[in-house]
């Protein structure tokens, strides 16, 4: 029988493709993996469960790989749904899963969607001049990395745009809990688009103040991205400096920090000003 | 009234959205670009009208930037829909039209889909260690440009893979019908993996007799993916040498060079090693 990795697009049941929605009806077992669910607000149980004509399991990133054997033991007799939100490429837990399925000779089928790392071209930059992609992490008191500025140099001082992903803390367990060995969960946090600007901009300050100088300043133009493929998508071309302290709404969000612009290039991003 | 611009994704009718088939249905004209629509098996006339209920009027890719005032016009007093194959944002000519709807006050919709940007995660190598894309063009015997290799080049010296677009040559007219004028063009070409994998290989085995050392040699290991989102999908791995001279099938096809692998990675690719 056929492992099915369907993706869901970004924004609500109504973006996963026909074949997407077919498919998983035809299967046995479906199971959602709710990384990012919580963004989801399109994808609640009732509508998901009526879409699809049968309970949908759902499941955090963790526990598709716990389940990982079960899912791959119940592909091997019956047909069975992965929905992953975005892309099923996404993220490394698919092509791990993939892999297993391979391994055991379990026919793997994919249907593609939209992610972030295609549907970020809204905002007019054009997807063949990106560079690698960075991930930020959010800083804590005691641990502030600054590899990805480093990346982010790269592509710029090649002319390249840089889309960065914020980050995501889900499952969190404060000091206290682990140490009393309470299995709650802090609630979710996603990084904002100010606070990885402020980040950036910590780190061009502090690289500058030491007479290293750096080509990513105050005044560089970036872009901020929120909900993208949501119907109250937002998008903000401003300075870095500017981009520190806007506020772009709810999550999810995202970074781009413009290379080398083409001028149809610099007009899509005017358009997407940040008012004063 | 509204611009909708609907990514049709990679494959058939069956790729697009839910959300893009319903917008589309409710729009008192559908367009489609018809820049890659040879490679769309499924995308006949007789299903596409079918699906959304209405004639669909194909354009190519020159069309549309000719119709672009006329649809324009068009959106001004009802919904018109443009269909485009992958994601909307694949083309600069839709920047283009956005732009152009955006100063005239038109309002934009986007149906995000599934395009080679994102869908070439299937080979197993994770989208955020890919540089720069890179389009690979025909040589002809006068025109032999090798820019597109130091752009590899500089991917794989700083460990990130290279997706390589192919060639598409539509709407070429011969000399001879050139010169008398005639509107007739040449049947549409589609550069493929091995064409590609011949040039990239001439060009590093010429750097390497002028004794200039090439990174990339006939041992590199190459990825050529052809049909991506197709149901007769291919995908094969093995050393640049042995590209040049594999079938893997009618367009589209590309290519994409690994930079530095993490194991998971490697182990994909190992799924599609070609067999001697």
């Amino acid at each position: 029988m056929v492992l099915h990795l369907i993706g869901l697009g970004l924004g609500d049941i109504k973006d996963i493709t026909v074949r997407g929605l077919e498919t998983a009806r035809a299967c046995e077992k479906i199971y959602l993996e709710m990384y990012t669910s919580i963004l989801s607000y399109g994808l609640d149980r009732t509508e998901l469960n009526a879409a699809f004509g049968k309970e949908v399991i759902e499941a955090d990133r963790e526990m598709v790989e716990q389940l990982a054997d079960q899912v791959l033991d119940e592909a091997t007799t019956a047909d069975i749904a992965v929905l992953v939100v975005g892309d099923p490429f996404g993220a490394t837990t698919h092509a791990d899963l993939v892999l297993r399925a391979k391994h055991r000779g379990i026919a793997v089928d994919v249907v593609h969607n939209a992610s972030i790392m295609n549907a970020v071209g809204c905002c007019g930059l054009q997807l063949y001049s990106y560079g690698e992609t960075v991930s930020i992490v959010m800083w804590t008191d005691g641990w502030q990395p600054e590899s990805y500025f480093d990346k982010i140099v790269s592509n710029f001082e090649r002319g390249l745009h840089t889309l960065c992903l914020l980050d995501i803390k889900v499952k969190e367990q404060s000091v206290e809990n682990m140490m009393k060995g309470n299995k709650k969960f802090e609630p979710p946090r996603y990084q904002s688009c100010s606070e990885a600007a402020s980040q950036l901009l910590t780190i061009a300050e502090r690289r500058i103040e030491r007479g290293e100088g750096s080509p990513i300043s105050a005044e560089t133009p970036v872009v901020g991205l929120a909900r993208v493929g949501w119907r109250d998508q937002k998008i903000a071309s401003c300075s870095l400096a500017k981009m520190s302290t806007a506020d772009l709404g709810p999550p999810l969000h995202c970074l781009v920090i413009p290379g080398k612009m083409h001028p149809l290039e610099e007009d899509m991003l005017a358009t997407f000003a940040l008012s004063d």
